[in-house]
């Protein structure tokens, strides 16, 4: 998104642009001092809704943590709308992944006007945080967190296919445990009965629910050796990618012609149309 | 299981051949959408099987349910029928793996006129699902789900060792537990220790039944530990098997024009100099 | 164990060699007979200790499974006998692996008459079912076991370090919070504590100790993080060694001039003595 | 911090160099004697510390542990003060980590005349037995230690990205069950949700809190599914580096008799023909 300045553009440039380089890069002095202060102020604010859903502080500061809460929010509308005016193209902004964060963490405290209780949706400001990353030009975190995607992305319908069986898996197990504990032992419904197959599955184990019953207990006993063998399955599907994102095989370029993704980083020509990279 | 049209069996051609293509390929636009219609009813009738469990729908909406779960089973069980029909092999379909499911998919509800309850039996039909991979023509996804099967496997025999394994070791330690703590802190019997040892082991942990004595909760923290740490085993297991699943996908087919070597096993172009494989 | 059979043994040849041929080996019809005969036996022995726990089973069959007890030590007790006589070595087989369980899945019974209820120790009988593998000519089993233990034991000290390690920190852990939570949430000394610890780290979660302070579930959190991340740890050593294993790389021979181990399978020479393997 | 003797420093060889030798060095008699006898020491410290705490022991034995703390603090203090001695740079020392956990070794037991409760902090003596690797001569430990050591650090950006987007996740779901929840459910705050979110993702479970509503337990189910998915993550990134860090045990050096490569880099001799490396 930087400014490729021409004859065209001279005229907007002392100002919009010096704007977009404080507000949206960190190369300057001034662009670093606004992310720090930014994000500085993303965390006190969130520290302030996290502090006031306490009932203790709540009767105590409440008034003060008001009054915080409507001031960083005038804040952030006032920078999101100079976001807005400063970007070429504001359209692009607003639907980028910041673009609609920037605005979800300050829309709450608007509706909660409207809707009392919905201010506690400002805690998705701390997602605004991630920011820091380019903020302290972690060029190098940046690096790792694209390997990380790029493991998560190209292992995506592995992961795809085992969810999909582990939920055809829990609908089952727990239908099969509905008919064999029934109500007496808490498992209502079948809905409760997955929800208890998904807290077994995954080795969380409230002991909200647990089977009384033989032959219930044999059946979760099958359901917890599932759960603890099949784990291995994502693990060794993002170990896999991870070992090969690692080793640079894969890059994150599309082919411009057919669009395919996946190719490795030395290719210089798209696999599967020929089409030059 | 396509046709191979030849003389012979032309008569039948006109009606049968036309009836598999619609219900067994998804090839054509008839096809297609009959696997939507009925991958939606699946997705529905489950979805009414699940509803009915929960007491307060069941009071409200359970004749429409009934009717709604009889007119799916009816629906079903013609499906079924046309399948067995169209194919040329009945037997090889209804002992196929889809052909029990299908099976299973009806039967529950007959059953239920005679066995009360057995209708839970219904979300077994939520297994059909499993063939939207094919309808939605997702050939990249059977791919994946193929590597992971063939990964599971050729990781079959170290698993069953492992399995065989622990499953010895619970018994031992179960009844370890049995005499250590008794009665009196739940461990009411050797299967029930067994069955706590697995809750342990798989680091699920329900509490519901927990050790008291000190000598008992030192014999549990080696439990946990010991599961903290085999989790490794499968883990490791699998892992080495994608790993080798997914370095098959690399053939040794060589560039004619460049002779790079290295191509991935889908690559229809060289990835160096752009030319055909 | 095979015999060399050369002037000197001809003699008792004739019962002794094979009474082993019988009671050893599996590659005669008679030598398999006898250990199918066998882990049968022993399964059921093992099911019938095990059934005798349950109070309402021990009501009803107590005595019949008393004399099933009886029975079962005597035939093992005569097959062990056996076992002495038919070996040409005896303290070797008494002393080894197989000898030692074989001994203590009879020895219980006969304590049994002094004190009670050390029957139940008869369930060590269970590791007695791991000869299945050499039963059923497993040797593909046998083949991935081994590669299993190899993996193990070349990962042992890193392994060692890892325990080392997780130990002194949960009692660390445990001790900060027996002071922080105190005796009221259930942290009624440093040894329960560090069980909690244990508990929590390895991600069991019974729940029957959880902390009630903010600070300590501040810290509780901190454990649970810590917990999750490092069973990475373990995981991530196996794999590499099964990686290794199965890659044959490592063989399981051993210097016979230094002792050394963890040659490489293609070494010829020693590579810490340089003499010949 | 070998001594290198040079005309300078002779004067003082005679006791602080011999002094360092036995305290820091364990090469010698005398050295590796101290060593033991001050490991025992800690072991039988940290028992007595972890005893104490135990209700019943210390209405039995309170007085004796006591004095065996008192008497354990004096002697670990002459050592400190002697190790501080025969160091030639004592400022180094005082700020290196042994020289730091010796220090908070003993102070716990003179600030808890001031602050009774805080002896308990004397636990931290147990990192102090993490010199059993030195002692020991265990290079081999030391050198898996390492390993170990070298794949957190080179995984340490990862693990941090990793960590972040975790506890950004856990708040933004915390406060999503605290509004979905409420108070009824024990989910009195946000901080307090944000604690029941790291039990479920981590998969811990204990049950003190969890969810009640329908759309709770659906919210829960999707976190547990999470939780037992993204443990992936800190294994994939363990395991590669281990399996990096581990593959470094190749050196590239080759035989200069028979010229093959791939030794492993403690190899001292060609494992093809014999020769010296």
């Amino acid at each position: 998104m930087r400014h490729e300045p021409n004859g065209l553009q001279a005229p907007d440039r002392p100002w919009r642009s010096r704007l977009h380089e404080v507000i949206f890069e960190a190369d300057t002095f001034a662009g670093k001092a606004f992310d720090l202060i930014l994000i500085l102020s993303i965390a006190l604010s969130v520290l302030a809704v996290v502090l006031d859903s306490v009932a203790s502080v709540h009767a105590r500061w409440g008034d003060e943590l008001l009054i915080a809460e409507w001031a960083f929010t005038v804040l952030f509308s006032i920078e999101y709308a100079l976001r807005i005016v400063s970007v070429r193209k504001p359209f692009r902004y607003v639907w980028s992944f910041f673009g609609m964060v920037d605005l979800l963490a300050i829309l709450p405290t608007y509706i909660s006007l409207v809707v009392p209780g919905s201010q506690y949706l400002l805690v998705i400001r701390v997602l605004r945080v991630l920011r820091i990353f380019r903020v302290l030009k972690l060029a190098n975190y940046l690096n790792e967190a694209r390997q990380l995607t790029a493991a998560m992305r190209s292992s995506r319908r592995k992961i795809t296919v085992f969810l999909f069986t582990v939920l055809t898996l829990v609908v089952v197990l727990g239908s099969l445990m509905y008919m064999i504990e029934g109500e007496e032992s808490g498992f209502t419904s079948i809905p409760q009965s997955v929800y208890w197959a998904i807290v077994t599955l995954t080795t969380v184990g409230y002991g909200d629910i647990s089977p009384i019953t033989p032959l219930g207990k044999a059946l979760a006993a099958v359901v917890m050796i599932l759960g603890y063998g099949i784990i291995a399955v994502p693990t060794g599907i993002v170990t896999v990618e991870l070992s090969r994102a690692s080793a640079g095989r894969i890059s994150t370029q599309a082919c411009e012609l057919c669009g395919a993704e996946g190719h490795d980083s030395d290719a210089a020509y798209c696999k599967h149309c020929g089409a030059r990279l």
